[in-house]
């Protein structure tokens, strides 16, 4: 029986492990540090109160439940520190090394904040559900807290938004923060007016949505604009502090800053000992494996191939789906001991962007939307690829309700600490680097 | 204007704001620690898994919106930390002092570990939503560090969960972690058998549910039995370590242990400067309020009244909104110059606690209910005091589904700390006690 191991349950990991769930012949370890798989497009739901954690999350486990007549299956929770290559073993956290025939390296990326690591305190970036639940408690509380000041400065600082990335991430944060303080809780405060909340996206490029055509950004900007989202575009932030943000000469005073500017691959690629490209992503052969070991893949965020106009492909779910099932189907054909198919190739399906609750930009091919078309093209797509997630239903209907009634179901304000005794939760912050403090 | 402040938005807080709503000639201030009401009763359903905290947590602000002709609202984030009786003022934390011409002060209950603090961190109980995910943090963890062990005797250890105290928390607790290991995570893991899984459930009493009738306790006591549950009645915990329970010389290893045998009043009470009783709940008159000064109400678990019996009213929900509804229409009273109502009258619906999936205990009056018809009951009461949730249909749903397919949709690990470069979290927890130091 062969023995396959597959470091990270993300959209490349968990379609390798999918593709190779009735292989009698394999016995199939998925090693992630968490237990659930994330459905990351929507993770800006859960940040912005639209969305529960548990609606955009699934237990591993049960995405891969074994066959009767298929694979051995084990999901273990823990983090892999290292890959003898020429041993064929992992190292881990969890136990003892576990040795290997194929190996699977998908764990995705981390934030990057350009050298400026320090930067991450003051601006949380977007990648986990711990993460999005902290943008969640840090944008709620400073709402409340400019409910409790009466100083207009201080209350304009708490009342101050900064995105940093005009990316798709950053754009649908800053809509979905326009859409929260225009809409949602525009009637629920009696000594503010959330409606005059400052959201400054910030770009340091031209233009936002850089990777769509130069229309659809405008578009978008114009968009953004309606929901009163201010955007910067070529202006780079040169340091970020707890009381706002430094723009070159300029000094931008806010409470709540977001991350949105850049990733950087998971540091396992490192590991693999095999040349990276400036980015850091492992360079693939045309098979998405490692030229120096053949059985070892790198696929997904991690990876680096190059796409038909000889960019390397963006770190997008469809493109991690589609390499997780060439890689599931190539390993199944060398245990057949057919021939290794040819090399991968991305089935384009274009992209898209969410700006607030009804209007998005997508394109696809010589295909370009804008405004509400696009955005029910986006809502039906994402639905769509909800598919395995349980809650799929309880998502789509929450959205009809919350489109309805611009409500936002998951408005809570959760502390990190639980006691009840010790109580540091128990003092309410003040502000909410304070809160972040505590 | 008249100004009343009100302290705390539970059940009995909530009620007495949403009672005056409609007052214009009244300035209502409400003060929380936290944005959201909680549906305590469904809080266990979060602790296990099975509601997500959204699901039972509405913001306070879209409770108490004000009416175009009601009352002037404000709804403050904030602790109230003392509490001026002669100059009818409140301190809080977050800002100048708030003068008041009635007090409405209903903070509830924490936990109580009778002078034994230290054993919290061993031993969380179940009041607030931090609380909740915290225990669904430890017991899902346990399961993901008892499938990576090797060694049978820790395996043990990390598979045993005990319960402290047979009240209907405790019942409710034990009752759906037997559910959970013998039916929902059956088959999901590979190197345990979930099944095998030790629930113990001690109560340092005769016997469990000791507010209900003897026959509905061993009835309880049953089906918890049929559910895998062990029931250990007329034992005493005398210490709690990370290891596990002390039970006088006898030592129980368990890596998770859950506190539910007793709560306090909150310490707001004892601020007040009036007499309290043992139990530390503030001695109210037949109106709720203190006898020196009638224009300060205590009400809900903080507060003495006695029952019919002779005993005090229970911290039960019902007993909390009725008490909230009675001192609403006192003071709309003494706005009106009408004479106050004669004393408060808590009409006893009954009481009930839900075992597992499908069974429960019920009475009210002469009538005892025990199993499905129960379950039933329960359901149907705990739906239609979610009335004013905007989640009730979406709560509906999801029971429905989890009865039918034994699902449990929120069945993720969130951790405490949500950095992702500095990653502590990104190690995962070898043990759950080990979690809960990092």
């Amino acid at each position: 029986m062969k023995r396959i191991v597959v470091v990270g349950a993300g959209f490349a990991g968990l379609s390798v492990a999918k593709g190779l769930l009735a292989r009698r012949d394999l016995h199939l370890t998925v090693i992630d540090e968490k237990n659930h798989h994330l459905f990351q497009p929507l993770l800006y739901q859960v940040a912005m109160a639209g969305l529960s954690p548990a609606d955009i999350a699934v237990p591993i486990r049960s995405l891969l439940k074994p066959r009767a007549d298929g694979a051995r299956v084990d999901v273990l929770m823990g983090k892999v520190t290292g890959v003898d290559t020429s041993q064929k073993r992992v190292r881990w956290t969890g136990g003892d090394d576990i040795g290997f025939d194929f190996l699977v390296v998908a764990c995705g990326a981390t934030h990057s904040y350009f050298g400026h690591e320090a930067w991450e305190e003051h601006a949380p970036g977007l990648k986990t559900l711990e993460q999005a639940t902290e943008i969640r408690r840090r944008v709620l509380s400073a709402f409340e807290a400019a409910e409790r000041e009466h100083d207009p400065e201080k209350q304009r600082e708490l009342l101050t938004f900064v995105v940093v990335g005009g990316g798709p991430t950053g754009v649908e944060l800053a809509g979905a923060l326009g859409e929260i303080s225009r809409y949602t809780l525009s009637a629920d405060f009696s000594n503010i007016d959330p409606r005059r909340t400052r959201i400054v996206l910030i770009e340091a490029g031209g233009r936002i949505l850089p990777s769509f055509t130069s229309s659809l950004s405008r578009k978008a900007a114009r968009d953004l604009e309606s929901l009163g989202v201010t955007v910067w575009t070529s202006t780079r932030v040169t340091d970020i502090q707890p009381a706002g943000v430094s723009l070159g000469r300029e000094f931008l005073r806010a409470k709540t800053v977001l991350w949105a500017a850049g990733v950087k691959p998971s540091p396992l690629g490192a590991a693999l000992g095999v040349p990276l490209d400036p980015a850091g992503r492992v360079i693939v052969t045309g098979q998405m494996n490692l030229e120096a070991h053949p059985e070892i893949f790198c696929l997904g965020d991690q990876a680096h191939v190059e796409g038909p106009q000889g960019f390397p492909l963006p770190g997008l779910a469809p493109v991690a789906m589609q390499q997780g099932r060439y890689v599931a189907d190539a390993i199944a054909r060398v245990l057949d001991g057919k021939e290794a198919p040819s090399g991968f190739r991305y089935a384009d399906k274009g992209q898209m962007a969410t700006i607030g609750r009804r209007r998005a930009v997508a394109e696809t091919g010589t295909l370009r939307l804008g405004g509400f078309v696009a955005w029910l093209a986006w809502i039906f797509v994402h639905i769509y690829y909800l598919v395995g997630f349980k809650n799929k239903t309880f998502v789509l209907l929450q959205w009809a309700s919350g489109y309805l009634f611009y409500r936002r179901g998951a408005r809570l304000i959760v502390n990190k600490e639980w006691r009840g005794q010790t109580a540091p939760s128990a003092t309410p912050p003040s502000t909410p680097s304070a809160a972040e403090r505590a």
